[in-house]
C-alpha cells in the first residue's frame, strides 16, 4: 500500500511526524511488515532521533548548521538563496528514505525514537513524502 | 523481483542512474511497490539530489572533498592510494540502499529528484548495483 | 517474517554483525527478497563497510571522532555524559535502517563488505536490531 503524507513546516529544524505515520500504519492493519518513508524533495529528509529532551534536537540542529554553513562563499550554485545549497549537503548527509518494521499493527521503534521530517529551507514550505506499507 | 544493474563510471562524481533504475522499474509493470537500490562496493555510494542546476552536483561534490580530503595524513588504510580510505569514509557519511515506492509503474520521486551513483575513486571503474522490485 | 537480533557491544567501535544477518536470512529460505535491518536505538547505528584490512574500520572509527568529538563544550544536551550527544551526531549522519537484496537464499553483499552495528557510547551495552525479511 501507498500513502501520501503532506507536511506544512515552518521553518529550518526536527519537525515530528511519529504519530503521523504511526497513524497510517494502524490504517493498515498489518500484523508484520515493513514501513518504508520518502521524502520527494531534495533540501529536507528524514531523521530518527532521541524524543525525550529537547535540548538533543537543538544540538543536532545547531551541530549541522556549523557543519554545513549558510552563505559560504564556497558555494556557487546560490541562486535560490544563502540556505539553498547548505540544504543539498544537508540532505546527502541525512537519508531520504527510512524503513521501519511492524510489529503488531505498530512501527518497531525503540522507547526514545522519534521520526523527524528535517526541513533545511529557512521559509520551510509544503513537503510531500510517500510512505510504503508492505507485508 | 532482484535485477542487476552495471554501472561504469570514468571517474570521481555523481553519476545519474535514474533513467535505468526507471526502466527496469518499468518493466516490472506494478501499479503499487517498492524499488530498492543497493550499491554492492564501499568506495561508491548513492544519493538523491537535484538534477536541474549543474552548479548543485558540482558544489556538492567539492564540499564532500573539503571535508574528507585525500593524501590526509591522518590514515593508516593507504595501501590502496590516498583516494581510497576518503572514500569509506564518504561512503559511510551517504547510503549505501535508497528505498523509493512505485506509483502507477513509476518511481514516486520529486520534480527535481535525480538517483545518483556516486562514484569516490578517482579511477573510476565498473560498478555493481542490485535492485529489488517488490509489491 | 519479522526476528529480533541481539547485540551486546563492548564498548565505542564498528560490531561486525554478517554472520547474525546471514544466518537469520538463510533460516527464511527465500530465492529472491530482501532483508531490511533497523537499529532501536538513537547512540548506535548501521554502516556497510570494507571487511578485509582492519585498518579500514580503525580509521573510518577515528576519523568520525574527530569530526564529532566528544567532550565538545558547544553541546548543552550533556547530562548522559559527554559521549552522548556525540553519539546522537554519529547516528544522524550514519544509517538507522539498511535494506539488503537476498539472492538464491543470501545476502547480495560485494566481495569486501561487511555489515556493522556502530556503537557510539562508550560503555557500550545491549543493542536490539530488528530484521524485516520480506519477499
Amino acid at each position: 500500500m501507498v500513502k501520501q503524507l503532506v507536511v506544512n513546516t515552518p521553518g529550518q529544524g526536527l519537525h515530528e511526524i511519529t504519530r503521523e505515520v504511526e497513524s497510517l500504519v494502524r490504517e493498515a492493519k498489518l500484523s508484520e511488515g515493513l514501513c518504508t518513508i520518502f521524502v520527494r524533495h531534495t533540501s529536507a529528509s528524514l531523521v530518527i532521533q532521541e524524543n525525550a529532551d529537547p535540548l538533543a534536537k537543538r544540538d543536532l540542529e545547531r551541530w549541522i548548521a556549523r557543519l554545513v554553513p549558510e552563505g559560504d562563499p564556497f558555494y556557487t550554485h546560490d541562486t535560490e538563496g544563502p540556505d539553498d545549497m547548505p540544504a543539498h549537503v544537508k540532505s546527502a548527509l541525512t537519508a531520504t528514505s527510512l524503513s521501519i518494521p511492524i510489529v503488531g499493527r505498530s512501527l518497531a521503534l525503540g522507547a526514545w525514537q522519534g521520526i523527524y521530517l528535517w526541513e533545511h529551507r529557512r521559509r520551510g514550505g509544503r513537503r510531500e513524502l510517500v510512505l510504503h506499507i508492505g507485508t
